[in-house]
């Protein structure tokens, strides 16, 4: 204690953020694997599960890896987003969903659908170049029975120690989730349609 | 019914599906706000509050709009990411934290780094020009005091009816939440932290 009040507050300030960073290089100094491909799956209600995908697209685009994008539906992302990323590096891009069941209404239309979906993201997963692969949506074709689960985790399990997957899409299933390295869960808090506010161009599309 | 099982699957298949529809379009037609700048919330304790600001960068670059950047923090995203986005188009970047309070132990340094930033963010605010602006990690300059509430709350909500704005980061204050169209909490399910493996290059940095 001194005899100036704000000295004395900002000593406090200084040794709690002093503790803080103590606990934090504790915390990355325990780690010890040093390299692993990462699973990462986004799911739930809310917004940003593609567009954090696209994010981390752009950087390992950045990084000069090449990377493999499936969408297992319409998907959030169009043309002219694809031909961004397309400028910025090497970009393997398939869009073999149809649109959601809901609008096509044909069930084994959906199948066939899902199934030339993953048959190509597992090309691009035995692609040595590809360091980042986004399966956009994977989680609603595994969520309708589209494609079989026991086949998609095991493929996903073998995947190569350097090969990085995302997977989008909400109502994960729990094996998804107990397969992945890292899960986010996007949960809706506040959206503006419900102000009555119609989708953003620039925006959601 | 019919005696086929595998027709009445079908068929109850595509009611469930078109009901679903109806509820979908029915939803779409009643939004009547045609246009409004969004003020967008990231925040929450996962992953993917900045990457996908990031995201909705690149989407927006591929509009033809330029948009504005301020980092209030270090920021998740670095040079690469930045070259990155500079090359599809007009970006305004402006990276003006000087790192966490836990690392700098230097409150007055961190309030002035924090000025610095806000009234970058404000004269881009009124940069005709700029459709979306990034306020990356404001949240966390808010939360410490670095900055008056009242201020930035009044300011964005004053933004031009055409201006969409994202803000990241944890902790996002009661009053901003109120003031925004959007708002995503990130919420962290699992992390392959606790599993010993350590941040990767390409992926968190």
């Amino acid at each position: 204690m001194t005899d100036d009040p704000e000295k004395d507050a900002a000593r406090r300030h200084r040794e709690k953020m002093e503790k803080r960073k103590a606990v934090q290089d504790a915390e990355v100094a325990s780690k010890s694997i040093a390299q692993k491909g990462l699973l990462m799956v986004h799911t739930g209600p809310g917004k940003g599960k593609s567009t954090a995908a696209f994010g981390l697209a752009l950087r390992a685009l950045g990084h000069g890896w090449k990377i493999g994008v499936v969408q297992f539906g319409k998907g959030a992302w169009r043309t002219g987003e694809r031909e961004m990323l397309e400028k910025l590096g090497q970009v393997a891009w398939h869009t073999l969903g149809e649109g959601f069941t809901w609008e096509t209404q044909d069930r084994t239309r959906d199948e066939a659908a899902a199934r030339r979906a993953w048959e190509t993201a597992c090309e691009l997963m035995d692609d040595l170049a590809i360091r980042l692969l986004v399966l956009d949506e994977l989680n609603i074709a595994l969520r309708y029975d589209h494609l079989p689960l026991d086949e998609v985790i095991a493929k996903l399990g073998a995947r190569r120690t350097d090969l990085h997957v995302v997977v989008t899409g909400r109502n994960a299933k729990p094996e998804m989730i107990s397969a992945a390295d890292l899960v986010t869960e996007m949960a809706q808090v506040k959206h503006h349609f419900s102000a009555g506010v119609k989708a953003q161009a620039g925006i959601e599309f």
